[in-house]
C-alpha cells in the first residue's frame, strides 16, 4: 500500500500512497571510508543478480539497498547463459539494467550495465561491465563473448576464482585459458573476496598479473536475507579511488587498477592505498606530551572510519612501553597507554611507534605495517 | 553463488552451493504468543506481493520470509487488476502461488491460494483467500469477482479501509455495496491493521456486524526494508486459534472468526481471546507470601510471551499498594511492589490486583482488564 | 583481575594486569552535535552520586563512565546533608571529587566540584559547582549554605523542580525563597531535564528569569543500569556553548547562560543555539535542481548530529508540493520528495521550505521553526 | 532522584521514589539453560568485587546486577589482604555481604559468604565461600587462613590458574602446595575460565584430580562495562547441577563436583552433564519423514537454549547425505538439510547422524560427540 502508485485507468486515479510517519526510516546509512589525496573513494558492487537471472528481487530492489547501504556505484550482472526464470521472464538480457536505470537516477547512484559470461572453469565465470548492450554476449563461444565485451570497450573481471563448486582436488587453479585472456588485454581484473570468501590464491594472482581487485556481494536474495546490515554486518564492497564521482572517472580508476577489497573487517589492497587509507581515517588527539620517569600517559586515539584497526605491536622502543594489541573501535576513541621506561632520555623526541594492521593485508598473510606517531618531552 | 543451482546442461553438472559457516544463519525465530486451550496460535499473514502484480520479489521469497519470521500460515495476493510488470511476466494469477509451493512445503508452511480484488471504492480493495483458482476472478464487474471466489469457497475480507487514498473528507466510510456483500454472506472478514496502520473505525465495524478481525502486512518490498526485524520490529500478523495446524483447521477458524490483529505491541480482539492470552502469558514466581505491617514484598512477573504488556492500575485495595504502572517486559521477570498498608488485617487473604493492559484492545479505545491474583497472609 | 594492580607490598611485586584481545574495547563514543560560529559545544553532566552519598559506584567510576559516553565536563554532586553510607565512609564532602581526579586527568574530563544542598521544599535541592571547598557548606541554615557556595564563586542551579516528591497538588511552585535568591545573585541556573523528565513549568521559569538551562542526569546507579548506552538510549546532558575547551570557559558560559538542554530526542534552549546548531548538523547534497513540470525530485538531506531532527511542514509553496513530516535519522542521509505543481513559473527561484522541528523547544509547546533552502530552475 | 529514600529526619517525610514509565525497564532476562534429569540448573559466580576490596560498586550492586543478568546464586568474594579503599572502607571483611543481604533476599537470590586469599604464587589466589565469618581468615599465614576457611566448612578453590601476572616463563604450574592443599581435602574447585580467559592446563588437572570446574567473572567494574549483556555478551558463570533451588543443595552439589564452566558460546564440562544439557536443549520437529531416492528434506531443530551449538559432522552414513557444518543457532529453528543417496534401502530405518558438538568442551580440545536421530523410511 505504500507503493506510490501511478494513475490505474481501470480504477480511477485516485490511489496514493500512505504518509504516516514509519519507525523504519528510508534512509542512507554513509560507509565511512575516507578519501585518498587526490582522490574520491567511491564505494561499489559490481556483482549482483535480480529475476532476470536466478536473483530474487525486482531490478530496482538492486538500486534501493546500494542506495540505502551507502555505495556510489551498482552494476547489476545477471547471467547470460543460467536463465532459471526464463519460462516467466525470458533472455532479454539488458531489461533488468534498464528497469533499474530511473531509481538509479533518482538516487544518484552511478549505475553500470554489466552481465556475467557463467561457464565451467576454465574460464569459469566472468563479469563485463561498462557495456552497451549485453545482448551481444550471448553466444556460444565464450572466447566470442569475451569479444563481444571487450569489444564494447567494457571491463573484464574473474569472478569467485576459489569457488569450490569449480576448483579442482580442493585447489584454484590458473588455466591457460586465463593467460591468453591476460596477454590479449581481455581480463582486466579478479574478485579476491566473492561474498565472504577471501582467496588468497586470487590475491597472489592479482599482484602478480597487475589485475585490479575486486570484493563483491555476488548477492541474489534480498541483501537483508544474507547481510544484517542493521547491525553492523556490511556487504562486500569493492573500494575504487577515482579522480571524481563519475562513470567515466569510475571507469578510468578500475582500468588503472586503483581498487582495494573491502570484506567483514578485512581490508585487501595495494599498500599505495591502504597506508592513506589507515592514516587519514586515525587522529591522535593527544600526540604531543611531557613524560617524566616511568610515568604514565593515555593518548587518544579516535578513529574516523568503520574499519576496526586491529593493531598489534611490531618492535619495541627503548624509551616507552606500549599495549602489544590494540583495536582502533571505529568511529570512537581508544586509550593507547604509554609509559616511559624510566631512562635518562631527556628533552623532545620523536616517537615512531612500530604496529601491523592484521586486517589490513597488502599481500596474503602481510598486513600492512604503520606507525603512530608521537613527539614526547621527556624529563628523567 | 549461494544458490543452489539444479544441473546446468549447458555448462556440466559441477555447479554446487558454498558451505562455509556464515555468521548470519538462516534460521526461523519462534513468535512467542501462547497457545488458548483447545486451541493453537497460528501466526499469519494474508496479505502480501510479489513480482506477479506491483510486489518486488520472487514468489519464493515470500515463504522463506514467513518461514524466518515465525509465521504458520501465508497468503500470496497479488492483485488482479494492478499489473505494472505485464510486459515482463503476463498475467497469469495463479503463478507467484505456484511457484512459491515447493519452498513452502520444504519449510512446513501453510500456504493458501489468494488474490486481490482491487477496485476503487467502494467496494475498495478485497482479499479472496483459500481459493483453488484465481484466473476466475479476472473478470470485469467486482460483484462478479466476488462470486466468483465464494463459488470456490474463498474467504473474502476488506483491505485497509482506513486507506488514505480510498477514503473521502478523513472519513472511513462503509457503503452500502459493503451491507450488501455481508447480506449475501460474501464478507467475512476485515482487516483492523494494514501494514503499521490500526483503523478504530474498522475494529467497530468488526463487532457491529461479526467479521473476523485481520492484521496483514501488505507488503510489497522484501521484508526487511520495511521492518527491521533483526532488532524485535515484527512484521504484523493474524493470530488465528485454530483447533489443528492445517489448512482445514486454518479456514474452520477463521469462518469462526476466532482471530486476533497483532501489530507493533498492540493486540485487538475479543475479550473471550485476549484474557486467556494474557493469562497463559504470565507466570508469577512468588505469588504467596506473608506479609507484615507496612512491609515491602518484591513479586516477580515472567511473561513468556513477545508481547510487552503495558499494565495501568485500575482500582485501589484497602490492604496494599502495588504500582500504577508497570510494564510486563516481553522473556522477563520484572518486579510488583507490593506494600502492606499496616491495617489490622490478619490471616490468608486472596488478592486480585486490578489493571488494564493499555495495549490490548477489545474495543476501540477499551483495554483489556485483568487481575494479577496473590495469596498473602497478613500480620498485623 | 583486569584492575592494573600497584605493587602490593604484601605479595611482591608481580601482578600485572591482562593483555588478551577482549571483545568489548574500553571506548569513548563521541557526541556528534556541531559546534557553534565561534564556540566548541561541551557536552556536560553536572548531577551524579557516588558511594560518598546515597550513589552506589566509587567515584572514579563517575569519569570513566562520563569519558565513555562522550561528556566533556563532569561534577560529581553528593549530598551533603543525606548520607546513608555514612557508617562506613563517613562525612568528607570533599573526598568523592578528590578521589576522582586522576582518573578525570588521564582521560582529558574537565571535573568540576561540586555539591548537592539537600532540603525540603522550599528551596528543594540546589547544586553548587565550581566550588573550592564543598565542607564549608554542611551548615544547617540553607541560607548560609548557599552564601558558602557562593562565597567561593560557585554557580548554583535548582534540581528537579518538578520531582513529584517535592511538589503540591500536582503543581511546581516557585517559592518567594527562590526570588529571594534571585534578587541575591544566588541562583543561576535550573534543571528543565532531570534523569528523563522534563518540566515544562521549569523551562518556562528559566525564560523568565533568564537561568541558564539544564539536563542532567542525577544518576545513583552504576550509569548502564538506567540507560541503554550501547544501544543509542543516551544519558541527559547539558550542552554548554564555551569559547574553549577549558574549566574557565565552562564556567564564563554557564554565568552567561549560553546551554541548551538534552534528553532523549529533546533539546530544549533559546532560539539563537538551537537555530545554528540545526543548520550546522544537516547538508542538502543536491540542493540546486532543475524541474520540468510536475516532476519530482529527490533532494538528499544528511543529519551529521545524533539528534533525530523530526520535521512538521509549517506551510506551503505555490511552485512545489514537499512532504507532511520527515524524521532526518542521525548520520543518515534521507530524502525529500520535492514535486512540481505544474504552474508556469520559469527561471531560477530560490525556494524556503517552512518546517517546524517538533523535538526542539525554544519554549514550552513551541518548537522551533526553520527553512530548507533549495536553488530551483524551473521549466513549464 | 529514583533511588527510593527512607524518611529523613532532617529534611521531613516527604520524599519518595519517581513513578514515571521507564523506557528501561528494570527487569531479569532468564538464562536459558535446560535443566538435568533430577537436578536444577543453577546459573551462578562465585567471584565478585566491591568498594570493600579493589572493586568499584557498591555491595547492592553486585545482587541488582545478578538479578538482572538470570543468575541464582552469587558470592561476594573481596580480597582478604589487598585493600586499596582501607583508607575509607576500614577492614570489616564481612561487611559487604552483610551489605547486600537484604537486597538478594528481597530479589530471591542465593547469597553465598565469601573471601579470595589473596597470595602470591604458590598458592596464588584462592577463594573460599560458604563462609560463616570472613574475619578469621585474614591471618598472616595462608595456610592458617585455608585452615580457618575450612574450618567453618568452606568450599575453597584455586582462581584464574593462568593468570599472566602468576605464571613463570608463560607456563602454568601445580605446585607442591597445592598437592598439600589436595591431600589435605582443603582444596575443592578450579577456575577453568576467569572473566574471559580459558585455561586448557586448569581444565586437565580439574579432570586428573577431581576437582569441581568454575567459570566465575572476577568483576571488579560494574559489570555493564566489561560486558555487552544487552547485545548478548553473558557474563561468565559456573552451572551448577543441583537438586534443589537451596544454599544446601547448591553447597552439596558443588562438593559432589557437579559442575560446568560457561563461557561466551563456551561449555566446559563432564561428559555426563553435557551431553544430556544439550540433548534437552534441542529438539527435532519433524524427525520422522518418508524418504524417495535422492530427494532432499530439510528437517527443524530447534535449540531451546542460549548456547549456538556448533555442530561438526563426526562421520558418513550410506544411505544419506547430511551437512558437514550446522550452527544451532540460540533459540531458533534452523535447517538439517537431508539428502538420499539414492540406494536400494527400503523401508523404516533409525538413522543417528554423528556430529561433534565443537564448543562443548569435556577435555581440552575434547568437544562432545552427540548423533542426532531421525527414523527415515525410504523407498528407492
Amino acid at each position: 500500500m505504500k507503493t506510490v502508485f501511478a494513475c490505474l485507468a481501470l480504477l480511477g486515479c485516485a490511489i496514493l500512497s500512505g504518509s504516516a510517519r514509519d519507525p523504519v526510516t528510508r534512509a542512507r546509512t554513509p560507509v565511512h571510508i575516507p578519501d585518498l589525496p587526490g582522490y574520491v573513494t567511491l564505494k561499489c558492487d559490481f556483482h549482483t543478480h535480480t529475476v532476470f537471472s536466478d536473483g530474487l528481487v525486482w531490478p530496482t530492489v538492486r538500486a534501493e539497498e546500494a542506495w540505502r547501504e551507502g555505495l556510489d556505484a551498482l552494476a547489476i550482472t545477471d547471467h547470460l547463459e543460467y536463465l532459471p526464470h526464463k519460462a516467466d521472464l525470458g533472455t532479454n538480457h539488458n531489461r533488468a539494467h534498464d528497469l533499474a536505470r530511473t531509481n538509479a537516477n533518482d538516487l544518484d547512484l552511478l549505475l553500470v550495465r554489466g552481465s556475467e559470461i557463467t561457464r565451467k572453469m576454465p574460464p569459469g565465470h566472468l563479469n563485463a561491465i561498462f557495456l552497451t548492450n549485453s545482448t551481444l554476449l550471448a553466444v556460444s563461444n565464450w572466447q566470442d563473448s569475451v569479444q563481444a565485451a571487450v569489444g564494447q570497450g567494457a571491463f573484464v573481471f574473474w569472478n569467485h576464482p576459489g569457488w569450490e563448486a569449480q576448483i579442482t582436488n580442493n585447489r584454484v587453479l590458473w588455466y591457460p585459458e586465463h593467460t591468453a585472456l591476460l596477454e590479449q588485454g581481455q581480463l582486466h581484473g579478479i574478485e579476491v573476496v566473492n561474498s565472504r570468501d577471501y582467496y588468497p590464491e586470487a590475491h597472489r594472482w592479482a599482484i602478480e598479473h597487475k589485475l585490479a581487485l575486486f570484493a563483491n556481494s555476488d548477492i541474489h536474495n534480498p541483501l537483508n536475507l544474507d547481510y544484517h546490515v542493521h547491525n553492523g554486518d556490511h556487504r562486500p564492497m569493492t573500494l575504487v579511488f577515482a579522480r571524481k564521482r563519475t562513470p567515466e572517472s569510475l571507469r578510468e580508476a578500475l582500468f588503472a587498477r586503483r581498487t582495494a577489497a573491502y570484506s567483514g573487517s578485512r581490508l585487501v589492497g595495494d599498500e599505495a592505498f591502504l597506508h592513506p587509507l589507515f592514516t587519514q581515517s586515525i587522529q591522535i588527539k593527544n600526540a604531543r606530551f611531557p613524560l617524566k620517569g616511568r610515568q604514565r600517559v593515555f593518548v587518544q586515539i579516535l578513529n574516523n572510519s568503520d574499519i576496526p584497526y586491529e593493531l598489534e605491536r611490531a618492535g619495541e622502543l627503548d624509551t616507552v612501553t606500549f599495549p602489544k594489541e590494540l583495536t582502533l573501535a571505529p568511529g570512537k576513541y581508544v586509550l593507547l597507554e604509554v609509559k616511559g621506561k624510566g631512562t635518562k632520555t631527556k628533552g623532545k623526541k620523536s616517537l615512531a611507534l612500530p604496529y601491523k594492521v592484521a586486517n589490513l593485508l597488502i599481500a596474503p598473510e602481510t598486513p600492512l605495517a604503520i606507525t603512530l606517531d608521537l613527539e614526547v618531552t621527556f624529563t628523567p
